[in-house]
């Protein structure tokens, strides 16, 4: 059952699965969003998060990224306030988030960021 | 540049991305073969892997997983032995591999593959 929140939809955690992470994960955007919350304290509205792509392309990536229950949306006023789950995902796989971070040894992960990303 | 050893293309440890890595990791039968191999002592062919499914549709998971850098085939005769890249995917993006097979602290990723697949 999906918590309902604000008019954002998130995933329960016990229906969280590994497939729809990695699907989630699997674009250069939504990792670069996913980075950019990581390395934040505080959350981050979506257009602090745009990268310069059009509104209805990044919407589409946050949506998707909401699905899998990598992150969390809620609106304070006209704002959309974003934050990863990463709690729930660090007790759900173990690791998962440090490694894809590049949290754990050297991080390859920084100059797969580098890279110039093609657009979505 | 992508080493074609006996007909099968493998992408070179430095082009291996974190992005076509979840690709491959995002379908349910292309994690259940890496699991397979991960627990496995030797390399297996692929109609060990089929898990009852169309040779047709497996030929695709197989290719998507080598494309990736996850998978190593290699012809012996007429089979078509895998194994997984595990050194150089350790190399590259330390933990991930440990995370998504559910080595570090609970497993998770067991009750992931215990659920009930979907037809690809």
């Amino acid at each position: 059952m999906a918590r309902v929140e604000c008019g954002y939809a998130h995933p329960d955690e016990e229906t969280v699965s590994l497939e729809a992470i990695f699907h989630a994960l699997s674009d250069p955007y939504r990792l670069r969003i996913v980075r950019a919350l990581a390395a934040s304290a505080v959350p981050m509205n979506c257009g602090d998060l745009s990268f310069g792509r059009p509104k209805s392309s990044m919407s589409h990536h946050f949506r998707i990224l909401r699905a899998s229950g990598v992150l969390h949306t809620a609106s304070q006023g006209v704002e959309h306030m974003n934050s990863l789950r990463r709690e729930m995902l660090d007790r759900r796989f173990p690791g998962l988030m440090a490694a894809v971070l590049g949290e754990i040894g050297h991080s390859a992960t920084t100059e797969a960021s580098a890279r110039p990303l093609t657009p979505a």
